[in-house]
């Protein structure tokens, strides 16, 4: 059966395509710096926005028109299956992320919840088989059950930790199971909403503990993917404790962490804690914790998280700038943690907002090497901090000088006039690269 | 000379008080929970707000009409420090705080500039011992000057990074020669505006560079005050290197530095970072690293730093009780980093705007002490978490459970209802603290 | 049958009482400048937050435990309103609002929607004859349905028009059923989400033509209340058309409505548009223009609308001043668009939420209505605007001067020293009432 | 003399050129629907960013280096008339902008200050004669003078009231002289603080007073130029009056002035108020107000109006599809309102900060145009809203239907499903003719 019958393999047809169901920036085996398209993009759709999301928001009803609308339970999972892996195929993306509860339905108890899980899992497991198609990462909903109301590993309750440490072993034992490349945390309701009722201390511990217990258990059974992080501030806790990479990287370096997780870095999750998407993606990478990246952009004029899928080509192109500098994602990849607007029900959409977001991403793929191939931002850097290659610059970076050295140094010398920083040449570059690059 | 000839020493007169240049709330030599009010609070009059601010913005020329208007270079100088002292006696705050450039004029070189401040460090420390006034800490302006155009320590040329070596150098010895009880560290412009043509690496190296050699002098000195770095976001550099709290631990934590510096948090700087004044306080505290507090309050409809006085008194007393909770500021104190608004431009207005801090956070000490003694929040909190601390809970925290022990207790348990968590309720009792402490 | 058992009538206790379900300061027949508390804050319970609210957020499923769980259809409808009742009873507040949509369950077909309409306002009404409470204003829900998904005046599809048309139709046959004192219309998903597919000029005429119909249709019927428009910013549509009180006035300038509508001013609402509550007040009033109020307060971290119960003293003191200075809401009222937080499910909540929100105009009306009669800030303002009742002033005022007799007046004269504004004073004194007015 | 000697006349090399001194895309001549380039975009320099400013910014003192330095007084004006026109001549911009101050030095009183204005628009009226340049507008400064410290229309003192509308009225006298199109006003300091000392009735009773006053001396002295009101929210004043588009309309329909006046339109204080660009010029456009522009950008990340040269293709492109459909801008133009970055600090980087901007506006219009002439959004909509062309739609747009006719219409009707809005594959569109267009 096809789920989406009036769609066929997408393919790329180029530039100057007016086919909507076409590729016109990626070229899966088009070769860029060294590698495919596909090599460097490691693209993945997202379960939770693509197959179960129905289009509520805080102020209306579900919107989305789907072929397995009218099932329920195991039956409709199964048909989300079948549909996902047609869908991955049609559009030639060779990965795909989940969270647990995305792929089958709860039942009364853990017990019987994993029991659904199992069935959809195997199935899943056939599909890969013959499909080729992999699992980028998987992780936990310890957010949407109200058990999960004030947060999981740092809920009040110790029996909703334990409900959340059983959630995550059996995650880390499917991942396993189906060979994900990495396994996420996001602290979904991990944050305080008033510290009026709030044990600060001893929730940042207990959210270590889980992820200590995780990594023991990861070894115990030998799963070798990547364990990560997922910053995000604000939603839906006011005060998320992964507000963003810092103060994550802040958290697993007190608690001894840092060598274990690397950060899945999110665009809109960049945005909505004051910074730019290539910022968090730089301050991950000069920490050594860049792992992986979820793919979408916000809305600067708006206070959520809006899971857009990827359009602005400036923000694709620096953060691919971002990701070719950190040699590649290694076994990341970019995850379309985005979906269709509300008004955009039909499935038709659903490939038009994956399409536009795969192309976004070519483009700023094919721009960024570019650019670094032409080394027209690294010049300029070179340039403007040669004095540390040299003379005091080279003391100060060697470790020889002191505050006295320094001083002696400098204590009758004029240190006026600077070197303009040329950021308005540097953005008429940074254009004419976006427009003009082959 | 008297500088403030309408203005006599500044005294409680209680909460009925009609005079405006009498405290209503700020009673120093009152206990509270154990330690007078000056004990606890250890205001300290920031030099720059008010004595050097002329009052300019972005679109204004100077506003403020001052009774050293006229004067210029070492005598405005010595004019500011006499006015000064006139003025922390009047107001009976004990403590300040300056940068090297707000009480000394600049020379041609750093020699010159040295030997200026000298002059003025030396009338100072008469000044204070005649007065018993204390330095809560002095700083260094590492922005102002165009040689800081792109940074002090993460300046690209490495002549501006030996010459704010050389600057820490000499502040450090002022601290040492006024026995100042902190000594702080503001990255003015210590952060990039665009990744394009920014060395992020390099910068942060250097950054941690001159902390280091910082902390190697200031042993070699003997200088035995606490070292403490204030985050900041946004601004002047768009993309700032100390963005909160976390963000600065993550850095401390990274380059070996977090036993030797504390933070001083600023209430402004939290709310630009997007976070409640207490929140950052919080953070600093159970990390160990609350030192120091910038007392002032922004304005939630404007995105810069306003530095306004601190009015808001459920600001004050949220974060009185994280001050008391951490057992007070230690060799930190209350620093009014704030500044009368371009309105307010007579010398009452600054007696007006340091009177309604002080007896904000004299209001905010009452009502913290009292919810703290009364155990309002905290028997809250105590049964919230109270699972913690018995059967599963207790073995969660000690560190006997594994994710399979958790698994096992868990697997057919029914995880559901929680508690409310009762925010409204809660609120209330606030309110009425608020208003009903005597 | 009792539907909150736990709780009795709550009554006023007094400032110093313990028990959390009794008034502090809401005195409902204690005077206040004339009129009796209940007379001054005609207090409202909004039906959505409080009977229908189920907990979900956008991670999340129901939190809330209600007395009605269990229930469905017309049952559950029902179930709601005894409940209702019992809750205004008991909390004593004398008005309440809905949306059609809150009160009864969609049918297949507006008419059969509409018979089950008519069953639950007949009970209502029952209801209201004997509990003498009274209906402040009901309105139309014309968002939740995903037929409203690109808006509903406002829609692209003029069946969506012809829909919205006939269910204002039966709102207003409703509020005069009910003896509504005002009927509301809040756009709530008439915006737009990108100009690439929006005709503006067509939306907005169309939005115009809705509401010109609906004034022909209560004159036509004889609704006497007053008719509503209540602006909000940004959500649940990215571009509202009817952003904040200013726009609001400008589109009712401009199609000729602003003699038939007032504003009804929610605070949460003015944060998210960049303002602060009393300035949408202020500006409502100027306008003569205000006409109700949503009385909640938004969370100035985040971005969405939080609808909290109003707590900030600040807020509820300055918003009563704007009101006072209105002669009162007339047939307006404070209506609590405010919903508990997601982690406060239990009945008992519902009070707390209601009760710190009355407590909190009620100490807001008493400290404003003292202001106003010390004239605190009057007399300020009097003194600060004196130059326009005399000379120059006059003339300017009273429309005699020109371009060039204003010239030829102040061509040689200096105009330089202005007055202090006095913030930080004003600041004080707002302090001091706050917490002193008995 | 040359005061820019390193740089040619700047001219069209196209979209390879590797010369950061010559335009890529901005061909004056080259056709585009029907106009020249130059004809469209009607460029203009603004006279503060580009002549006086001194990269001052509120941490730190100036930083640019120019070759007017070391001048004062009318001799440095003098220098910058001579330095502005060559200029204009070398980087091919027919028009300029200025505030009175920023041309001449304020003297002692008014008629002094007026005297040395005379004498540099004489100047400038020669340099217009001989080389063809042209006035966008003109504008007063009455911000920066510390008499404007609480506004000026609406300052509380009536001889500022007098000061300004004397300040006006030489405004539009230079105006005439010097035949600029437009005048402006901004209301630099019109708005409030607080509303504690605020009579805000009176203020802005008085704004609409100068305008007034405004309109008839225009009249009087035969200035045929069109009046335009620039809208700004925030900054420097927390409580703007003119906060956008709508409220500005707001005020202007209320006070019976919007026949006289439209808007000039800024990027930037759109993005400040809440809004895209584009909105606001809709929004004006729809009006009928659509005047001018201030062609520059904003930081969503940074709370102030950061006046960036525009370099965002998406901005400029969305632009000018409004300037299209408003069949251009007629006697406004786009002014660059727009700083270089304060450590871009050379002579050069005002050459690139224009450049990139005047590229950035000749993209956008070259795909605004394709994008209009292929219909690309404006056939979506048409068939989007086709159904008000027909049946029940055309009823309702032909004012022919009642609330009544409309519920005979739909009461048994069906109306759930909706059609998609498209928007991701219209993003998609987009970035194809954003890249494509040739
Ligand atoms: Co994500
Ligand atoms: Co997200
Ligand atoms: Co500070
Ligand atoms: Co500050
Ligand atoms: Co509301
Ligand atoms: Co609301
Ligand atoms: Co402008
Ligand atoms: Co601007």
């Amino acid at each position: 059966m096809a789920y989406f019958p009036d769609v066929e393999k997408v393919t790329y047809e180029g530039r100057q395509s007016r086919n909507p169901l076409a590729f016109k920036y990626y070229n899966p085996t088009e070769i860029v710096a060294g590698k495919t398209m596909a090599e460097h993009l490691r693209f993945a759709v997202s379960y939770w926005h693509t197959f179960t999301l129905t289009g509520t928001d805080p102020f209306g009803q579900p919107t989305m028109v789907r072929p397995w609308d009218g099932f329920s339970g195991l039956d409709l999972a199964k048909k989300r299956v079948e549909a996902a892996f047609e869908f991955f195929d049609k559009l030639g993306v060779a990965y795909f992320c989940f969270h647990d509860r995305d792929i089958a339905p709860e039942g009364d108890t853990l017990r019987e919840t994993n029991r659904n899980l199992d069935i959809i899992v195997s199935m899943i497991k056939d599909y890969m088989t013959t499909s080729a198609k992999k699992l980028l990462w998987n992780t936990q909903n310890m957010f949407s059950h109200p058990r999960f109301v004030h947060g999981a590993a740092t809920s009040p309750n110790a029996d909703v930790f334990a409900y959340s440490a059983a959630q995550v072993k059996k995650g880390l034992e499917v991942a396993l199971e189906l060979e994900a490349e990495n396994y996420v945390f996001w602290g979904g309701r991990e944050g305080y909403e008033t510290l009026l009722n709030t044990n600060l201390q001893l929730e940042l511990d207990n959210l270590a503990r889980l992820l200590k217990m995780a990594c023991d258990y990861a070894d115990e059974i030998g799963f070798k993917g990547q364990l990560l992080v997922e910053p995000k501030p604000k939603e839906p806790t006011k005060h998320q404790y992964d507000f963003d990479a810092a103060t994550t990287i802040a958290f697993l370096q007190r608690y001894g962490l840092s060598d274990r997780f690397k950060l899945n870095v999110e665009a809109n999750h960049a945005s909505l804690a004051g910074h730019t998407f290539d910022h968090e993606l730089a301050v991950s990478r000069v920490n050594g914790m860049l792992g992986s990246v979820d793919a979408n952009q916000g809305d600067a004029l708006l206070g959520w998280d809006t899971d857009e899928f990827p359009t602005d080509l400036y923000s694709t192109t620096l953060a691919m700038v971002q990701i070719l500098k950190n040699g590649g994602l290694h076994s990341g990849g970019l995850n379309f943690d985005a979906k269709v607007r509300r008004g955009s029900m039909t499935p038709l959409d659903l490939f038009y907002g994956h399409i536009v977001g795969m192309d976004s991403f070519a483009r700023g793929l094919k721009v960024a090497a570019r650019l670094i191939e032409d080394a027209v931002f690294d010049d300029v850097i070179t340039e403007r901090y040669a004095s540390y290659q040299r003379g005091i610059g080279a003391d100060i970076v060697s470790g020889k000088s002191t505050l006295k050295s320094l001083e002696e140094y400098i204590l009758d010398k004029q240190v006026t006039v600077q070197e303009s920083g040329r950021q308005e040449f540097l953005l008429a570059k940074l254009n004419q690269y976006l427009l003009e690059v082959e």
